[in-house]
């Protein structure tokens, strides 16, 4: 493991206090890494050894909420699905719903620019930030469009700092769009005997117009370990993926649409297609779903969570190269995605205790990447680079690229003291780290 | 005038012309600035005096379509509204609309991050780019997300790109995101004897759930031009303000939603209310509200056009601080705007012969911008800041905010060769010029 002790834990309770240790950390030269939960996939808020955790738990507190202008104001331990239950008896979400939403933060959503089952439609975190308090590496404390009033002029402050994986900022407050509910919801399940008539399901989907809420696609080995795991639905276990649609929006339009989605699903060979009978059936079908990547421990002992993007006119051709790194590798890979939008989830099971295995998924999962890579994709949706990919990056950015990148990131982070070695592949430290290591993730 | 003569002006065909003529520049240290069509609203690609324009009308061609992953790649100087125009016969459309889009380029919008009417429901430029080619001050050529897959890991080129208002980079490529057709639209045009009402059914449209593809309001100031204008619809002279509303989507859902925002316009002492019977008259209604800018000239020599942006909660008190500038320096203030999502244009009239006028008109602009800035607002909408508003960005930005950007500037820009002294107060240039002058706005 490329992992590292801290050297200390601080836990701090507002900006002036990130801010003060910041500048004393500063003054001592010892790097530090902001963190959240510790849900993230890539290793953004790991340590190598050596590094000051400052610890955002327990600035949880939402601050503000004015659901007339539609936003609310929380600290950025603040857990991501806490927002949608403490507004949804007055009709109000907040849309970003990765799988960990339960513990995530809304912190640690902002670093890694998380997104989640709902992204097709509502799109990934940085569309529903509106304003950021950050503590700079410098130790000043700045606010970014502080009112919540987007489009602001000037240099885009908010995407740059949205997504940058905790290397240029600490955010201590956040400003984020909330959304009414949806007046209308239904959902589909659909499932396939081939998984390339469910690749073309999807692609006729978008083709007809609609903008489902989300359009997830599951594998036969995925299916093996949801039905294994705490809430099993009874999908027939010899299919060979099952499509997850939902629909959303005004009441009236959505019968017509589901129609449209079930004509789709009919015209490309399904062997079954249901829509939920009520709101039980469709939590269940979720739980069941987001229930994936930890459900992977059931049938394996260890697993490697990949997340790469592709176009979707690709999805067979991709897929088609999966299937072929895991018999190189002799290696099982299930596929759980976000299908609408291109973003692939190999998960590579392996077994660490047999030498060997680690290095063998390690590769495998750089290959998966190569492979959307090489589609005119890309090697994360929204899990981050982290440690993990950071060697990856070289897969679609030129040096030149990158080079703009991290001259910005010295323009924040001149010392390189704020969560160094993530990222971007750094000569002797993450590069060095990721040729030997892996960060594999345990089954629960 | 603070316009000055350009040394020269170059007419480029390609990125390896423009990286080509930027290195010779930057030997030289001549400074230069790329100019699409001259359209924009702040002066973002007006000369100072001796710098060489790099114009990109000639790079004007579609270089790809790709209906299938919903994607176009066109060159700079590509017209918006030709895009919808080529593309509409197999059902898609570009959905940024400035209201110059028959004559503004796609460049010159990624320059500015141009708004429209219909960004309320649809977002701005930076919601619809996918990937650019640039040319960097540097003379370097880099792409960012090249095959147009967003959501790239690493730092937010794409967005510190787009909105950068010319100062980062040239773009010479662009892929920007295409769009179905709706199913169905409708329009309604309300008339309100009360401008409180109005901005009141504003508010209870957005409460309701709707979100409308457009909602603009005119005032009555504003009705006078553009009935005095190319395409007058006839509406009352006497009324305070109309409101223009309208959905689009699902066909299925359109009747239920017009019904409720008809019902809203009722409860809200609305004069007259009514659904355009065909696209004809739909299309007129548009046109008139699009002429709004250019229609002033039919009721003033000169016009100041600006740009705020405020909560739409606090319309009515903008408003009446705008009202009351107008008072204090004796200029009649027409207000158009987008009234859904809260940016207003006032536009001062003013007579530039008669002496003072132009400065009292440019320091009533200002103060409209300190109120809506005041208001928790910004100085700018969609419009940008060019020359016109860099010493109003010391409205909304602290000195460390500002210096931040400029820092981010230095790293792409570090002679200061591109596009010198916009965007940010720089002592003894803009601000300097900014104080004893004003770019008026000629009607057409």
């Amino acid at each position: 493991m490329s992992k590292g002790m801290p050297r200390a834990v601080v836990f701090v309770k507002n900006a002036e206090q990130v801010s003060d240790i910041v500048k004393r950390l500063n003054k001592e030269k010892v790097p530090y890494i902001a963190r959240g939960a510790g849900t993230g996939l890539s290793g953004g808020a790991t340590p190598f050894g050596g590094e000051v955790i400052i610890s955002l738990v327990r600035m949880k507190k939402m601050l503000h909420i004015d659901l007339e202008n539609r936003k609310a104001v929380v600290e950025p331990g603040y857990v991501n699905l806490k927002l949608t239950q403490s507004i949804s008896d007055k009709g109000y979400y907040y849309a970003p719903d990765p799988s960990s939403q339960y513990a995530c933060t809304i912190g640690g959503n902002v670093a890694e620019n998380a997104g989640g089952a709902h992204c097709l439609k509502y799109g990934v975190t940085t569309n529903h930030i509106l304003g950021l308090e950050v503590v700079l590496p410098s130790g000043e404390i700045i606010e970014i469009s502080k009112d919540g009033i987007p489009d602001q002029p000037g240099y885009d402050l908010l995407g740059i700092l949205t997504g940058s994986e905790g290397t240029l900022g600490i955010v201590t407050k956040i400003i984020v769009k909330v959304l009414k509910n949806p007046q209308a919801k239904k959902t589909v399940l659909a499932y396939y005997d081939d998984i390339q008539d469910a690749s073309q399901a999807v692609s006729e989907i978008i083709s007809a117009g609609i903008i489902p809420a989300a359009l997830e696609m599951m594998d036969a080995i995925a299916i093996e370990g949801v039905e294994s795991a705490a809430y099993p639905v009874g999908h027939p276990r010899d299919i060979a993926a099952f499509l997850l649609i939902e629909v959303d929006g005004i009441e009236a339009g959505i019968d017509d649409q589901i129609n449209e989605i079930l004509t789709v699903c009919k015209n490309n060979h399904v062997r079954e297609v249901k829509v939920a009978k009520d709101e039980a059936e469709r939590a269940l079908w979720w739980a069941n779903r987001k229930m994936g990547f930890g459900a992977m421990g059931a049938i394996s002992p260890d697993y490697l969570v990949q997340d790469g993007v592709i176009p979707r006119t690709r999805l067979p051709e991709v897929l088609a190269n999966i299937a072929a790194i895991s018999a190189k590798y002799e290696l099982r890979i299930a596929n759980i995605f976000h299908a609408g939008d291109g973003n692939l989830h190999p998960l590579i099971l392996f077994d660490a205790t047999i030498p060997g295995e680690s290095e063998r998924a390690s590769k495998a999962g750089s290959e998966c990447l190569k492979a959307c890579a090489d589609a005119g994709g890309s090697i994360t949706g929204e899990h981050g680079v982290g440690i993990e990919k950071s060697a990856e990056m070289r897969f679609i950015f030129s040096e030149q690229e990158m080079a703009a990148q991290t001259d910005i990131r010295a323009v924040f982070n001149p010392e390189d003291l704020l969560n160094p070695g993530k990222l971007f592949p750094t000569p002797g430290r993450c590069v060095e780290i990721r040729d030997k290591d892996l960060v594999p993730v345990k089954g629960t």
